[in-house]
């Protein structure tokens, strides 16, 4: 139950320790990803170790001003790599048709679930990690700044360090129940009733009332109509298209 | 060192026991999901468990015809979910905006994440699992077979069960080398000499001599230029359509 236990008690860090990580402890980290499973065994991502202070800078900016993270000792950008294979097949002379929509999609996907395997080594070797998910805005600048072909693009950016004593005790925050995540056979659209009942029950309760009308608005405008969450998709449209072009 | 080790060793499963999952298990394997770090922890993601034997048929086939995965006990497919949310706020009177393409991007990412951290749940609890990228095929065919809302999307699927001897002696594909897959600072592209370099020096050596172009080729021809992999990107464009919408 060892790993049960490291999964529900990990939780993201964002303060770290002044304490780099050693080259050892770096290549378990690496490892960790390189073996998570991957579509054909093709591993679609490459992994850019950001150590540069003033590309980490540029980049924390780039991600919502999220200063807090050039303090973080390892900064992991994991890219979508769609590039790799094709100049492999060029290089014995074959000729390879240029991705698409669906070879993005594995790659994405190839390199989240690298990512993750990561985050769990990470954890069990005494280091907290955090997702910037920000990764994917500000096209313009983080395409040149990393100088990433067209065929390249962030999947996801993680941060990882030996967590500080504040780190520590922050509480991890509530999943949603089961009977909210999970559908038999088909997915079944639920009643507001229904909404109203998980969102409500997976406030952990206090003396204190809770306005949930309130509570769910301002977070929807913090999250979800905010100007970093539109930057998003403006910013995703501009990674996309090369792979959305017609043949 | 018992986590480092359960991701060298674990392995993709295709064979199964006889042998169903206890429901107490598959509740760890839930679990383990959704204690997986997801955006402003909002489980961008929905599970839905195919129990159905005529349903795990459809499926099969739309997953370019592999009959096998029909033998699996369980048939979970992750999807990312941009519709619970918007219909949260719509439960209390909220009028959110439209699902765009960069919320779809973190509902994958989000569908992915959660899995690989069953994935690992499973390795530990005995289980052996395979990824079914094959998903986003057949648009039309398993939107309609999981009654899939538009702002709903196949992002990967897991089968997992028992391995059987068969699918405990294989042996697990190795990986490429750091060199290959890290880059620092910035993506730098690889020369013809390093690809090769790579490719040829992941193969596990014999005394046979080894085609590496031929290899690569039909490799190619199996993997990229078939078409299987052409309708990903076909389905992919249907599954994106809506997300792509201007405002």
């Amino acid at each position: 139950m060892e790993v049960m236990d490291l999964l529900r008690e990990r939780k993201s860090v964002r303060t770290f320790l002044d304490k780099k990580i050693d080259d050892d402890v770096k290549d378990l980290l690496y490892e960790a990803a390189f073996e998570a499973p991957t579509a054909g065994c093709q591993m679609f991502y490459s992994i850019i170790e950001v150590k540069d202070e003033r590309k980490k800078e540029v980049l924390a900016k780039a991600c919502d001003s999220q200063m807090w993270l050039t303090k973080a000792p390892l900064v992991l950008v994991f890219v979508a790599d769609n590039r790799r294979w094709n100049d492999l097949y060029r290089a014995y002379g074959l000729k390879p048709r240029e991705p698409r929509l669906g070879d993005l999609w594995l790659a994405l996907s190839d390199a989240n679930i690298a990512a993750e395997n990561m985050v769990i080594a990470a954890e069990s070797l005494g280091l907290g990690s955090c997702y910037i998910g920000d990764v994917i805005e500000r096209h313009e600048i983080v395409k040149d700044l990393l100088e990433l072909p067209d065929e390249v693009v962030p999947a996801c950016m993680l941060v990882i360090g030996y967590p500080d004593a504040k780190a520590k005790d922050r509480s991890k925050p509530r999943r949603f129940a089961k009977g909210y995540i999970v559908h038999q056979d088909a997915y079944h659209i639920q009643s507001a009733a229904d909404h109203k009942k998980y969102y409500e029950g997976h406030f952990i309760k206090t003396d204190k009332e809770i306005d949930y009308k309130d509570t769910l608005k301002k977070f929807m405008e913090f999250k979800y109509e905010s100007d970093f969450s539109k930057e998003m998709s403006r910013s995703a449209r501009l990674y996309f298209a090369p792979f959305l072009k017609d043949e």
